[in-house]
């Protein structure tokens, strides 16, 4: 019997995993693709407090290694359900079930994607998903934000305020959100609107260098930009165990900062659960705030 | 006139800094002891995510390092008082006036101290506030928990699970807390209770050897100990700018994990505000998220 699995091998997760190796518990982390999740994706990273700058994947191996060097198993398996009884959570994936007496759920979340060929070659290399952590390798560049909502706006006006010009692209003939952002996005003389452009494809050798849009009549354009910001929502997965959480409309996992779930024993940390702002820094404070919480869950039952 | 006046230089304040100034904002950090705050009090950190082992002042030292880079503006003096007019923030500190459109507090908290003589000298050699962090350099050790209430008896729990014997002391003559702790401390068979201890001193040479109590009666005994955990509760100091913010009855500014204060334009990160779980791996988090609000805020102002 394990004392804790943990759902999701980002940096939420792994954060969740250390803590709770240093109270001698016994963990495993099951992640099904890549070893720190969606910070893998980011070829460069300079807002993690203490690297002046490192790639994704390298911060995710270095944690990696903080945990293995103190027991963890880890395995690339995905989890199809969680179950509780008697307090005891039976997770089962594609190859094997496990047993334990809690569980962090650290599933993430993805960022929908434009849905185009050369879409994931061109990520970390033209297309970036992050305007907060990638905007400003382009400061005093020309870039462009593709999306139509709240976090396309906020984006356009963060990087406004040091890019040269950002070009905003929406899919819809206006933008859909809050009313002081769309006054802000109109008054601010570097931001250019482009309206009904749908973007239909990604060109570029391993640079992007241009993105070609279709307007509502069928005549197509080239927008050359090294730099599109795409904003069209995340994606988080986590159908999986909505026997045991509570779920919102966008697919989040209902939960405050203390990172805990409807259900005894069951975590949350990370991307995946409903919270404002999705970093590293805030991952692994809750991965942090999940373990120890966890913890002292697992020092109660042991009574 | 400044983009945001960051009020402490710990984690917290430092990594909101780090945002603030990637988004192009002028900054100025105003920290009145260390650079880094409580965890420089720390010989050994090893629960940061991405660094196996590294003193807090190291890690302190990497992040001043990437805010300097940077162009931070960084002061130490002490700040007196914080007004707000016209979306103007006046920051006077004993040294000087600064002005600002939007301020962080950052001004964490210190642990309650003994009040012994030689207590400073041992924080970090046989002296430690934070069971989280430091308990498991002691595994398998005998070691001592000194306080009376659900802080102490938590750390009582969690360094049982994996130290050879833990004694709790207390100054009265019963705990103060949750039942359910009581009950926990009471069943495990590893913990000693000792009630109605003062501490009276610390012996030892560069690292702590003993702790002399006396009982009610006038007697003292020498308990032998090279690891205390002292929980007498935390010290935040948010007295000066109480005109601006909402402070609870232990001190602390209400905030939840938005980190927005009642006033627009000062927000609020780390230890020093509401929160359950005090760690430097919550303090980037909140120090990333009040920075991203800040600079919204700031994107809103200059429409």
């Amino acid at each position: 019997m394990l004392d804790t699995i943990i759902v999701g091998g980002g940096m939420a997760g792994m954060t969740a995993a250390l803590y709770c190796l240093r109270n001698n518990k016994k963990v495993l982390v099951i992640e099904k693709e890549t070893i720190g999740g969606q910070i893998s994706m980011s070829p460069k990273v300079e807002n993690y407090p203490t690297i002046q700058q490192i790639s994704g994947t390298e911060l995710a191996d270095l944690t990696f290694e903080q945990i293995s060097n103190l027991g963890v198993q880890f395995e690339i398996e995905t989890v199809e359900k969680i179950d509780k009884k008697d307090n005891v959570f039976t997770v089962k994936t594609n190859y094997n079930t496990y047993k334990a007496k809690s569980v962090i759920l650290a599933t993430g979340a993805s960022p929908r994607r434009l849905g185009l060929k050369n879409e994931e070659k061109f990520i970390g290399h033209g297309i970036y998903f992050c305007a907060i952590c990638d905007g400003p390798f382009f400061a005093n560049k020309d870039v462009t934000v593709i999306g139509d909502a709240n976090s396309a706006m906020q984006y356009a006006l963060m990087l406004a305020g040091y890019c040269k010009t950002v070009t905003i692209i929406t899919l819809f003939d206006k933008f859909f959100g809050e009313q002081n952002l769309k006054d802000a996005i109109l008054k601010t003389s570097n931001i250019k609107i482009m309206h009904e452009c749908k973007s239909i494809s990604l060109d570029g050798d391993d640079e992007l260098k241009s993105i070609t849009f279709e307007k509502p009549d069928g005549t197509t354009f080239v927008h050359e930009t090294n730099a599109a910001f795409v904003a069209i929502g995340q994606k988080p997965d986590n159908t999986f165990v909505q026997n045991l959480v509570e779920i919102d409309k966008a697919g989040y996992i209902v939960a405050d900062e203390k990172c805990k779930t409807k259900t005894d024993g069951l975590f949350v940390a990370g991307d995946c659960r409903t919270k404002e702002i999705r970093q590293v820094a805030t991952a692994v404070g809750d991965g942090a705030t999940a373990a120890t919480n966890a913890c002292k869950y697992l020092n109660s039952l042991e009574v």
